[in-house]
């Protein structure tokens, strides 16, 4: 014990952002086998494991690890953030001024999700890990990353749903999937760029609601909705992405706390999902170790607690609880050196991955300096993928804007967004070069006179009373009202979901009341959704965009759509549900499917069907026809599908192809605008109830032009045409489908699944 | 129509915090009577009135009044705030730097109604209204403030609890008559110091729970707790102190929003307890007149949500909606001129009683400057405040701290209040000279070596961790931990309802943990109250010390108590309930008295009889004895108590003399302290269920050494020992009763009440 304290002392001094590389060279570990780059990962890991003694074992648990000082194994901190560009957080410092004083901040994954483009998450990922590198190399940044936030975004209440690209887990699984290759670079390469982390494993998904914390929620999930919805994503990520790091969750699933539950992290995750790569581990959430013991109650000691984890799997400690309760555990016997062996291995061997123990000479990584960020391309990159998320929900044809050149144009700002800060970057941001709100980005115009007053009641003295004089003050002289409101990080956040998704009957009244002087009236609404139906229904509501937390470029991005200089075409990526859908569905309700007895009306668009703007709604500034290039085929058997697969290509059967779908748009009007092209599977076949339909393919077309036409091809799966049954098997059914193509449906491709039913996947059962 | 809507923009050219006063020498009112200081206040007011066109007396109806340019009358901000000092608001504006740049911030209400101790609050007021006056002169601040918040706190979890002196009526009623005279002067003067405001009248009482909002509550009270507890406070200050304004609140009562009720504008408050003295107006919290429009529902235009306020009462709107609205009502014949001219009347010659239109030489408040701003003596009494009402709820014996003079005693200082700075105001502050943290004033201790890390964790990374790590590496080092901990303005605030009244388990666990390594371990708890249980439990725990929102002076305050310097000797001043009481009512529940069938367990000391510390309850670092000197009568004739009142003297009988009890409070320790002598009535009279006890008296005896005695004196009323009906009426019931004295009671004196029941007070029943 002696020992361990004094480890923990020697943590207190080290640098609290010490991401210093140890000295192969000449240091205490130049002669050990971890320093050998011929070796094997695993040979190097655990060479270093077996240099140390017990009690330095257990200090390297925690997320500010001690190192170790004798071998010359600095202090590591391996918290750090970078949702939407590098973040502030334990291990990320950026500087007071000057070089690493700021980095890109994109939009929140909530618009990025909107834009439906994976090619442009690859790209923000790439700039991303490229900072993170330039950041660590300046000792300003450690080598992992806990992002992103994958949890299906099911219920509009949640505070972090911002953090996630959506509610659809087709759409999850192929934004996370371009992610992690952005962040990680190739899987096939020696060293991986940074080590992302796929949060939280699994069904974590409030905030608080009531007495109900995330601390101490217990979800209770159904097989067949676990495996087909709430695990998906963290499947691409470990089964598919090979990605390095996993976050358990601060919840307990079906009773068991996630962090020691031997189910999903041993049995799902790394045995049905072979998840057991170099230098994979996973995290606990941030003293979720400590909420096993308590609030959860799930076990009587705290020595317990982190027994039960270490052995469940979860390899590090975000916190002390390890490092502070491991000894005691290891004297009463609770586990044997060999379980935390095998996590130091693991934690070491990601460490070996990014080059850790390599000279700097190994990887071009670590010649990436400040030049590398925040650089004009990826401040453009910035503004592409705010400007490709924003949603156009309304539009009587005042836009784009007429904007004479001649004379000025009187606009009239007004909102709690016009002039914003860092209310553009939502929550897990860093520090940005700039952040243009509307009211800066309109002033940029050089034939617009912006009307604005900043005293427009505050978050402290919350009153719209300001707003109306500045209308009625320009009631004679404007020519527009653009009002930019919506919600922020004050109404949702993490530890703070909504308990209402309205707008709030001030400012509906407000505006609506504003929209009776005969000025026409914009409204760009920010944050989350809100129940939209108020302005939707009034005629003298001109138009209404949707512009999520846009990051840097936000007021740059809205007013180049307003304009035209952009035309909108990103797509809900969430359902917008009516106001009074919280009080239909509990918070802490799980279930996707409708439920009569419970009162639940269905969760997303698959299962709920009285949406205010569904899922996958947007307008654009022109319209477009889709048709279904017809296919030789509409008949396809089963086992035909399935034996005719490369298995050699494709290891697992939902990956293997099934066909592919030409979709021809056509821009029917004159305005050249991108084109999100959504691909659904509807049937009615397998188990009971159906859904209303499935997305299983998307494509962004980019800047088809006027009467012009573009192709899109629809790659599909078998697993695009399987359905998960009650214990969670994946199984391709026999019966009729069809293709839906775009919201609300366009076009519908029928085909014919003959034969019998075939499983894909079967689904591991918790053992009872 | 038009001249009103230039008046509006008139407005928005005025000074943001205009308070100049008008030329009633050489300006255009001159030669109005307005001038004429030696008329009545109402001719004065009327001839402003009558020298008005309606839509010049449309525009004077808003918080925000642009004045009329023409009259040489200015823009006035009626919005100036001021809970425990000169706080930041619309009307209120603090110099960046130097004279003004900060005023004495005082602790929040509670932990001043926590001292019992009028003459305090009447000094506290007295420096609040005396700064006031200092930044009025210096056109930084209006003359009337909102300020105080008088609801009685019924529930733990209100957000704006911690604006009030606490849950129990006659305690709230005694504060306010205290404060309000510090605040506007003696009622005899001809001038008033500052104009206060009584809010929020009536039943306001939560900020959010699930989709119910201040906004949008129907708050269902029943006549006889609406009369007898709810409406209380506010009937000190219309009817005893003769407040100067009421503020009507954002919900409705029984189905009526209360700006537009003429039920408790009317009826109760002017004509029940004749409120109709000089300037005495109604002003709406705001946006509440809005809010009768929408959410509320109650009218089915705005017109008539405007038109039904003004007529019901409401003359001061806070917001623009009276401005906007009005004109339209007035032409649809909504309401007479008179009625608004009675408005403006009253707005008009409330600031007449604080010499708006009177030379400057005509008050001595005119003279006022910075100098009287923050002086040693404001500041000495914001630190006697706050030691005042801190109560000791734990002691082992280890307080006072006994540190030897000859070493260093050393102190590891941890948790998220050690470190604060403006959460020590709480809300509705102003900029304080200095804010005064544990942490600073710890280290001010000539012999105390402090060891503190500021890496505790934050709001943004909740996480406990590092606080382990703190206490590992003082293990073998530290003298004492002290736990500044507890909840601020991001758990409880406007707008922010608690959901929880728990410790988080994550910090119940670490600091009964930490208080397993064999150090004595103080809990200071800051904040609202929260359930102790964990740590009254534990016997590894020495102290705990409730602190409040301790202001300015706060750490200076708990280290005075800490090592003696000052004893403690406050009470609490709400129950302090289980956690699971929240579980036990709905915030939406209204009902003080236990109710089987909905499970409220009742509400208060009176109702509720499982605290886990009750109302009242506080330790000292000596103990007292106390008993009552025997009286010469134990039996009364209730119709001689009656008759035998001097009505010259008493205008309403609930304040006639019933009798005084000396008590004699015995130090049978060593320390010097304070005492507050608590006196209870309790009884089985009247209608059924009765209440546990009422407070009827209380007096704080100060400084009583070893071993002596002092002697309080409880002088009760006929108010004191009457109960309401279910009708509201006021009633002295015959039969048996006992004053009971400190919590828990240490001393009882039994009498009766003999003949017929005798009403008070006929209570006015809401017309149907």
């Amino acid at each position: 014990m002696a020992t361990t304290l004094l480890g923990l002392f020697a943590l207190l001094a080290a640098p609290a952002t010490a991401a210093l590389f140890p000295d192969c060279a000449n240091g205490p570990l130049a002669n050990n086998t971890v320093c050998d780059t011929t070796a094997s990962v695993a040979a190097r890991a655990r060479a270093l494991v077996d240099a140390l003694n017990i009690d330095e074992k257990f200090n390297l648990t925690g997320s500010t690890s001690p190192g170790v000082p004798r071998l010359g194994l600095y202090s590591y901190q391996w918290w750090q953030e970078a949702l939407h560009g590098v973040a502030s957080s334990p291990g990320v410092t950026f500087a007071p001024n000057g070089d690493y004083s700021y980095a890109t901040s994109f939009p929140q994954p909530i618009l990025m999700g909107a834009a439906f483009d994976d090619a442009l998450i690859h790209a923000v990922a790439t700039v991303v890990s490229t900072e993170a590198r330039a950041f660590n190399n300046a000792n300003r940044s450690g080598l992992d990353f806990w992002t992103p936030n994958i949890n299906p975004y099911k219920d509009p209440r949640w505070g972090r749903g911002q953090e996630t690209p959506g509610e659809d887990p087709f759409h999850l699984k192929s934004y996370v999937a371009s992610l992690i290759s952005g962040l990680e670079g190739s899987p096939d390469s020696k060293f991986k760029k940074v080590i992302a982390t796929c949060k939280h494993f699994a069904a974590y998904d409030l905030e608080g609601w009531g007495t109900t914390t995330r601390y101490n929620f217990d979800a209770q999930v159904n097989t067949q909705e676990l495996a087909e919805y709430y695990m998906q994503p963290f499947q691409t990520c470990a089964r598919d992405s090979n990605v390095g790091s996993i976050m358990c969750s601060y919840n307990a699933l079906n009773g068991v706390p996630t962090c020691a539950d031997p189910y999903i992290l041993q049995t799902i995750l790394r045995e049905h999902w072979n998840w057991t790569g170099e230098g994979q581990y996973v995290t606990s959430d941030c003293d979720a170790i400590q909420n096993i013991y308590m609030p959860h109650d799930y076990t009587a000691t705290r020595e317990e607690a982190v027994a039960d984890a270490l052995k469940a799997g979860t390899d590090l400690n975000c916190g002390t609880y390890y490092q502070t309760h491991l000894p005691v555990a290891y004297d009463q016997g609770l586990f044997d050196e060999s379980v935390i062996d095998q996590a130091l291995i693991r934690l070491y061997s990601s460490l070996i991955r990014v080059g850790y123990f390599d000279p700097a000479s190994a990887t071009p990584y670590r010649s990436l300096n400040f030049r590398n960020v925040s650089t004009p391309a990826s401040e453009a990159l910035a503004l592409k993928a705010a400007e490709e998320g924003m949603v156009l929900l309304k539009n009587d044809g005042i836009l784009p804007l007429s904007l004479p050149a001649g004379r000025k144009t009187n606009i009239t700002l007004m909102g709690g967004w016009a002039n914003v800060t860092t209310q553009l970057q939502g929550n897990y941001a860093g520090v940005a070069r700039f952040l243009h709100a509307p009211l800066y980005s309109l002033q940029q115009l050089p034939n617009v006179n912006v009307q604005y007053t900043s005293s427009q009641g505050s978050i402290q003295f919350p009153t719209t009373g300001n707003w109306e004089q500045l209308v009625t003050a320009a009631e004679n002289t404007t020519d527009l009202i653009i009002v930019a409101d919506g919600i922020n990080n004050n109404d949702e956040s993490e530890d703070n979901d909504r308990y209402d998704i309205s707008w709030s009957p001030g400012k509906i009244d407000l505006i609506n009341q504003i929209a009776t002087i005969g000025k026409p009236v914009i409204i760009l609404q920010f944050g989350d959704q809100l129940d939209n139906t108020p302005f939707l229904n009034n005629p003298n509501i001109s138009a209404i965009i949707w512009g999520g937390y846009p990051g840097m470029a936000g007021g740059d991005a809205v007013v180049n759509i307003l304009t035209g200089k952009t035309s909108p075409a990103g797509r809900l990526p969430v359902t917008q549900y009516p106001g009074d859908y919280v009080n239909q569905v509990e918070m802490t309700d799980m279930n996707l499917r409708p439920n009569a007895s419970s009162g639940n009306p269905g969760r997303t668009y698959k299962w709920y069907d009285s949406a205010v703007l569904p899922f996958g709604y947007g307008l654009h500034y022109t319209n477009f026809s889709v048709d279904v290039v017809e296919s030789s085929q509409t008949t396809y058997n089963i086992s035909q599908l399935v034996s005719s697969c490369d298995r050699s290509q494709y290891k697992y059967l939902d990956l293997c192809p099934f066909d592919s779908f030409q979709v021809n748009v056509t821009n029917t009007g004159s305005v050249a605008s991108d084109f999100i092209t959504l691909g659904f599977i509807s049937g009615q076949n397998g188990p009971k109830p159906y859904p209303i339909k499935e997305l299983v393919a998307y494509q962004r077309l980019f800047n088809i032009t006027g009467r012009a036409s573009q192709t899109a091809t629809l790659n599909l799966t078998l697993g695009s045409i399987a359905r998960r049954d009650v214990n969670g098997n994946q199984i391709l059914y026999p019966g009729d489908y069809g293709l839906l193509i775009d919201v609300p449906t366009q076009a519908t491709w029928n085909f014919t699944l003959s034969g019998s039913p075939v499983t894909l996947d079967q689904w591991p059962q918790r053992s009872t």
